[in-house]
């Protein structure tokens, strides 16, 4: 990205292997997050042109030489953020917060080939090749699923639980799926828009509520005998947003938060007598990523689902414009 | 109270049933709380004269028609909000916020007679009428030990865990104390107070820092690898005292907040960065009374040393002076 509405996708110097305990992998796959629209839209700096993504899968072409267990040829999901999965941050299940955790949105994925730090913690390997209809939902599994997953953990998504989803972009869509496949008994998506409707529905939602703020959140209560739900996910962030989803829940539930926050400020005496749990932050995907990939090896769940448009990298540029435009709500590159 | 600074003993109505769930206990001993200061100090505003007190133990006078497993002359202790102990809320742990409750400081139980609303799901009772020495403790279960026994609870206080307390008051001391019962191996007390981090040792703190803020802190980050407490207590309220306790946290770390919030506002996006759980609010002591009047009965815990000053109720006046110009933390009323 050279410049706000500026992507090119141009020849650069081959990704090499700097720490020893770095990998290279042949990416096949990658996409486009609503995060890499901030500096597409201008409202984050960019100081000069800047390789983009975060988001990736592949075939491992080489490895430093401390690299213990991902070997040259493994097919390999990683996530958002490179973990050592050793520290005591990691081993607790926060590998998002990895004491030497590196952004890989500081790497670039949106490539032909990428730099992978700490390969060892942060690649986990597939059974084999997948075959061509697993891809989009391994590469969901690498941000979008895994995010979704960890609100719906943080939300106590269970047998017996009603769960409140806020948000219906390709993470509360996948936050959804993950309530449903967590055994939650009732699953309320909030959403306007009617194709997506139909695919929380198809993911698992037993109810629709188009009301947006209190209203949306009267609503929760209304459907839940006055209580509210038991747990919440925000996959939006904003003020609005944020307490819709604190408001939906009971007290005593479970506000689990992956919408990255923009101008949130919570007041305390308010969030004081609504006695939710809350709980979010930058999803640590790589915890979920062993039993998200089986999953999705057995077919027991379609992630992928989420992606509504499928271009060749050399189009990256129509990708963001078509996120940006809202003809997409998310966009998978192939390679 | 009849104005900020002006409290007087009179003589009132005694209080009576008025519904049939209701009890009428004499009172055999109260205290007063951080938040009666409120209005005592003109922060919260007064309608005019108002009975004053929500901590109590004593014993069942009256009960009404309604009422089946409270009994007249069951020595009892309640918590600050009276609730039904029936309702989904209460079964899930969250008394403070029952559908049905009622804060006990519309009631007022400084005062020889109390009406307590909802007495079977509100009261418990002890195994029989208590020796002198345990008055003072089963009190501090009403409230500061509940709330602070709640706080430790929230901060996942337990086995191998290191706990911080921002807060040497009452209840964080109280919270040293729980986090001391729940097994914590580590208790770090935040205190400048000589005769507070005495009494914070004494209850189990392992660990005294005096710097504030951030400087506080960074000094837990120091004291634990580097990683921060895998829980913190926050007892005080104020925007420097949650961010103090959101900062000790590691990543994936427990904050119980329980300090009523004043002034602060949370910015989202520093919050979202934190990764840590926040729970807090109005606790839920009646969750927790069965178990802690037990553990005082047993005489394993001595909560009761919270409270520095003794009076009779007719020095009710003095008890306020005394806090309010902090010659006291916690002052017990005996009647």
């Amino acid at each position: 990205m050279y410049a706000p509405g500026d992507v090119r996708v141009e020849e650069r110097e081959d990704a090499k292997i700097i720490e020893p305990t770095d990998a290279v992998i042949r990416v096949t796959a990658a996409c486009i997050c609503g995060s890499d629209l901030w500096p597409y839209r201008g409202i984050e700096a960019l100081t000069g042109p800047t390789p983009m993504g975060h988001e990736y899968i592949g075939i491992v072409e080489r490895v430093g030489d401390e690299v213990r267990n991902i070997k040259v040829g493994d097919y390999v999901v990683g996530s958002f953020v490179a973990s050592d999965n050793t520290c005591e941050i990691c081993q607790a299940g926060y590998q998002s917060r990895c004491i030497h955790n590196v952004m890989m949105g500081s790497v670039g994925t949106q490539a032909e080939l990428a730099r992978i730090p700490l390969a060892d913690g942060t690649l986990v390997a597939t059974p084999g090749p997948p075959d061509a209809d697993l891809v989009p939902s391994l590469l969901a599994a690498s941000d979008v699923l895994g995010t979704g997953w960890f609100a719906a953990v943080a939300a106590e998504a269970g047998p017996g639980k009603t769960i409140a989803v806020v948000g219906d972009g390709a993470v509360g869509l996948s936050a959804v799926l993950a309530a449903k496949q967590l055994g939650a008994e009732r699953i309320i998506a909030f959403s306007r828009h009617p194709e997506r409707q139909a695919l929380a529905r198809e993911f698992g939602a037993t109810d629709i509520i188009e009301e947006r703020g209190d209203a949306g959140a009267a609503k929760v209560k209304e459907l839940t005998g006055g209580y509210g739900a038991h747990g919440v996910v925000e996959a939006v962030g904003t003020q609005e947003s944020m307490w819709q989803a604190i408001h939906s829940a009971r007290p005593g539930g479970y506000v689990g938060y992956v919408g990255v926050t923009h101008g949130v400020e919570l007041n305390g005496l308010d969030l004081f007598f609504t006695s939710v749990h809350l709980h979010g932050g930058p999803a640590p995907v790589r915890r979920f990523l062993p039993e998200l990939i089986q999953l999705i090896w057995d077919r027991t769940i379609d992630p992928g689902k989420v992606f509504d448009l499928t271009l060749p990298l050399d189009e990256a540029a129509e990708g963001y414009r078509a996120m940006d435009e809202r003809r997409a709500t998310k966009v998978l590159l192939t390679l």
